[in-house]
């Protein structure tokens, strides 16, 4: 169950609105890099967490819950960049004229307006939950997979890219609040980084926990090939040795090795189709 | 550029078709933890690879292309489940009858028959680049962030999530083909899951390759918060000391700390909405 | 079974092409308030419905085939604001500079180019029945529940975002003609509000029709919590007294309440992990 | 800011495990007509909301926030019946035949498998944010316009429809722990009902708040056709009088009149195609 | 404009509602081969059609109008197989068991209630906008270029599955009204396919319409490979002679040859990363 | 089983990068014209080839694989329109400029960033698998149907509507190394339409393969109405003769004929909602 603070968790200011920032941060929100990403992700894995213990669920709904305030501090800060302070507002001419100003021309407003049809359009200069491209956020991106280790690596990969998104926002920001906020948020994407391998190494580390699912005994498994790595390239060459095809695996369990693809199966022969399936004559070989 | 062998990686062989487990295969094949998504996302990020050297432009290409091959025999293994194999279907009868062999009697085979509409209905007994539920595949699953690491971690992810998935697939399996042919796949995606960690290794392990991005000066994030867990619970219980929130942090770079959620920033507060914005008076305060 | 006029239910002209604007008209063709929703959502209503009388099946079916011309209608209109009128497209050298006359330069023409790129690159500058940010429509907008009162509040959120949407394009339109074909078409989402709501209140108004479906018996809903209002702030702060959480209720059968949530049920526990189930070992407990 | 209480909002009971209505209450997550979609709805709504007043911001924050834990109580019923449980998990053999149990037989269970697949091959027994057929939620559904009356609407859709779903799963409901869940969540949708159509009310009702959005001056609208109803039949039928066609119109501005729809509009010529333009020869006028 | 009929374009009869052949028939609403598709994919070609003449506009909108009264059929005979007829309703008791009459038993039916739980629990027994499997249909769909040869080979593309379809969900129907629908609209769906060709031959046939589009001079395509068939198998074989790759092309301008692979282009080379992209130090060579 | 070569099958070069040209290609990659559709759609098709031989499987893997170097080559193109050539990147402070330069100031440059998004948040300037206008490629476009000549109908359709699309890229593109790799592109294009024509051609060209599936007897369908053209505007006028209304049919078994669209059935009738089925007592007939 869950409860709110009408209070943000961190400051969202905006000194001078910018609408393509403003569009800039949808990204953040409803991109697959994103907020509601994270934040549904944590709470679904949560929610299925299966185990001896409920410490793994216990965590997942700290930060499930952390995140949406992460959400709601994005759509602040979209719906800010998208107007003036209200104080301004009352200030009469002003107030229809804010995106030209920004632009600093009709031209180019005529054509901010257009990149900015949803804000516009269907908002009503608000956030919404798509990225800055418009594209609506779809949950098939809500990866919990039941497995505990497998999870972790869902939500390290999340908050990498998580956290590329936000430097790079962060680099684009030319607002000292926008600068502010997103210095905290990339903050806690770090911590984010650390915490989900952290829980990696609880579960016994590259050692312990992989190959993922470890319940699934290795014997199995074609033990001829589960270390190898797969040259592909057509004239036969292969990768100079590196850390990933030569040497001791991650694991500590087998040795990389470089084998160089050859089919082991026949060309595959499916038949002819079946009478009454709608296929041509030709193919049920009815002429 | 690219060229093919006509025969299979490693050999696929159904020695008793089952329409069922074709339509179950459609999740290794179209389902987010399936061989499209890897095989493109390697290549995506492969063809987007920027760095002083193409090693790893190189090793992805490798890889990506070894995906095409799982794909395939994929895409057999389920034809071959929803056919007999091709001698016997110069057996006449016998031709019409497989799905209703396959489950006994005529109530259930009418059951299959509506679970199977997409590859009865659709594709005339093939498989298709959806998941076992029949949602097509979205390109918006291929994550290429133009990070190494980070994409390294999402690679993690899928060929975690990816062997999960085989592993439940090998024990969903009552044939014997199925089970080497899973076998054969579930040891690759063991390579996977080791090679993309040797990578993040090789590019510095947890000291160097973190936070990601690393090219992000860590002075300008937040340092009162980059190691603190954020307890969240409305009783204000923290959860007890764990590799994930006390001690060292993984990169080496802070301590975790648990940090009790309090609010720093205030109610936002938006002001009203503009004229002509479509608003109700009552928002415009015109009332 | 359906026939068609040629010509338009309602006059469109454009005086003054603007490919800007075309693309802001897309939200009214195939963004989700647009007219492509509702007209199949009337329609897939009225297939739909089932009652003692045919009275409504009709009435959705008027209505419905009403809006196949309002798309037509848009459609026209984003193709004539793609292109000069027929007449001026003899004058030689002008055919290519539409779009950069429109934009009076060459930089900006550029710009607006890329942002057209879908009118330019796959319709031939012609309407697509997607947004106007390039989404392509998704029929999961049709709401048609098979209950007729929710069916038609459902409708009347549609009519009710669709004239929000066509005051917003009329405020941004230009050009006479656009003007005109607007006016019209907000006039007809007046009535269409009109009309769901006048069906609502046929059908008993607030107290008969609600709560929806009104076929269920309240006894076996939970009569004690069936008008609170829940307040979730976690501080305990109430909102003050309103017509949504004080006095009798809108259907006559309750008294609005503000009651504080509390946690009524556990803190759930799900126990390990199945064996074989692809979970690691330590959601098993196998460790 | 949000925080979060270890315990449901309401008991989340399951006497007898049922894999099938798991897949059933999925619909009250992930469907269009589910908690997933009011939980952000309203988030968004309040994020975004502007007027002179915070009073809607905060009414929405305080339902919103209830709506989290609605979803994690569907979430939990649905991994209690994908499960034993706990306590019986630890008798040995069982473990595994839970779905055959339910079902009674070995044929249907193999059936029963292939429908679950995604709970069985991707979540390892637990919710996923999708609907009863697998379809992932995409959140272009969450419907926040900007403006407070047409939302409101929609809110009143979203509950009615999500009411008539609620229904209909309490009728297929056989165990009681979820009958019991579900006439509270019934409870709680009359309520939601109740409360969105109380702010019409407090908004001015039929007469103020219409036609939305009020802020366009309905002079503006063609007032010629803005409450009439188009009658588009073929044979020129009209419907009988009735609330919607006849009378004075629900917001007291109009008098309800039938129209017979003729077009006002000519055929729409739109001239050749531009050279240049990838159409063909014939379509330029160079042949 | 437009305007409807009451009564059907052909009778829809259903002596023996099924609700799996409901279901089936769903694909035929709104699957890719569904008749929404063609419907909606004539109307946006339409409307967009730009020429000397409008005789393929007026084409384009007789065949979409008829196309209404398809979608409006497939609707209706869902309906009617998910339920008995009116006057049987009457009959008390039978009102529940009819999802159980036809399948003859408790657990097949419900099994089958979880197969069709959109129809269930969103539709109350309605057709809705999706294909079999519940995945809603997706205007990315409708194909509309601007280049009327190339619209024609997408409408032939169309109708082609649509017949396929069709003649399989004739050969899946064991109710003589269904068949009698279905024979119907085969004969349709036949002279749709000559029809589009038709008008190919009439724009000059494969030597005038080809290649697609025929305003761009061939003189400006790479005249070395413009018949060529490329051999891409890595043992360098070669398809023995047939039509594609010997002898005059179909459009009479070139002659078929085969030529091997090879690459002509190097290995691309893209750099490093630049700073403040978000990439890893080792990407931008600061390390 | 596949395998690569280093090189591009033909040269890809970029004199001046530009970022709106970029953002075009991505249509050319991931639009429903592109080449991750054609690629994957031959590999279903020839995975899924059903017949007594395995040429037309053996044609399919030729092209299909020629056709995942297309996609190469596009992405190759796209990251190097986003940068300049390495060795300039050396070049200290112009390493930030480029996007600027290109558009040659401040304010279109600010608006250029708004545009690209994608390239800039979320992919680190590299191609991605989605179309001009951010929206992911959706597999549901790959259309293999079991029957060989739709199939290769859905292959023109896809050649045809890629050429044209190709053919407006060429002639939106300023850079001679785009315009060498495109009109390499619009041959193979060219190619690709005769070559699927050519298969058409070799199963009994349109007399042969017409009506599609021709394994389905034609006595079956409604042999009244299989060559008829349904005129169906409300005025009842007909089209004048043409090659697709009037004369023999295309495949020689039949002729056109204008036929007056009438209605054959009757007003479809429901019957009244099922108790318990959700629907309000009005449409049961409880009240």
């Amino acid at each position: 169950m869950f409860s709110f603070d009408r209070r943000l968790q961190y400051p969202v200011k905006v000194g001078s609105p910018d609408p393509i920032f403003a569009r800039m941060l949808q990204q953040a929100i409803g991109g697959v890099e994103g907020e509601i990403r994270v934040c549904m992700q944590y709470f679904f894995q949560a929610w299925g967490a299966r185990g001896p213990t409920t410490k793994y669920r216990d965590m997942l709904l700290h930060t499930a819950t952390e995140e949406i305030g992460h959400i709601e501090m994005l759509a602040t800060a979209v719906a800010l960049n998208l107007d003036k302070a209200p104080a301004s507002l009352a200030e009469a001419g002003a107030a229809d004229g804010i995106v030209g100003a920004v632009m600093g021309g009709e031209n180019p407003r005529h054509v901010v307006e257009g990149m900015l049809h949803r804000h516009i359009l269907s908002t009503g200069m608000a956030a919404f939950p798509g990225n800055s491209e418009g594209v609506p956020f779809d949950m098939s991106h809500i990866y919990a997979s039941g497995n505990l280790a497998a999870d972790m690596y869902c939500n390290v990969a999340a908050e990498s890219t998580g956290r590329v998104l936000a430097t790079r926002l962060y680099n684009a920001a030319h607002d000292d609040g926008m600068k502010d906020m997103l210095h905290f948020m990339i903050a806690r994407d770090t911590m984010h980084q650390q915490q989900w391998l952290a829980v990696i190494e609880e579960l016994g580390g590259h050692e312990g926990a992989l190959p993922i699912p470890n319940s699934f005994p290795q014997e199995k498994e074609d033990q001829t090939h589960n270390y190898d790595f797969f040259a592909t390239a057509s004239d036969g060459s292969v990768p100079p040795p590196a850390r990933w095809n030569d040497g001791p695996s991650m694991d500590g369990k087998g040795q990389f090795t470089v084998f160089q693809n050859v089919p082991m199966g026949d060309e595959p022969v499916l038949g002819p189709a079946r009478p009454d399936s709608g296929a041509q004559n030709e193919q049920i070989g009815k002429v």
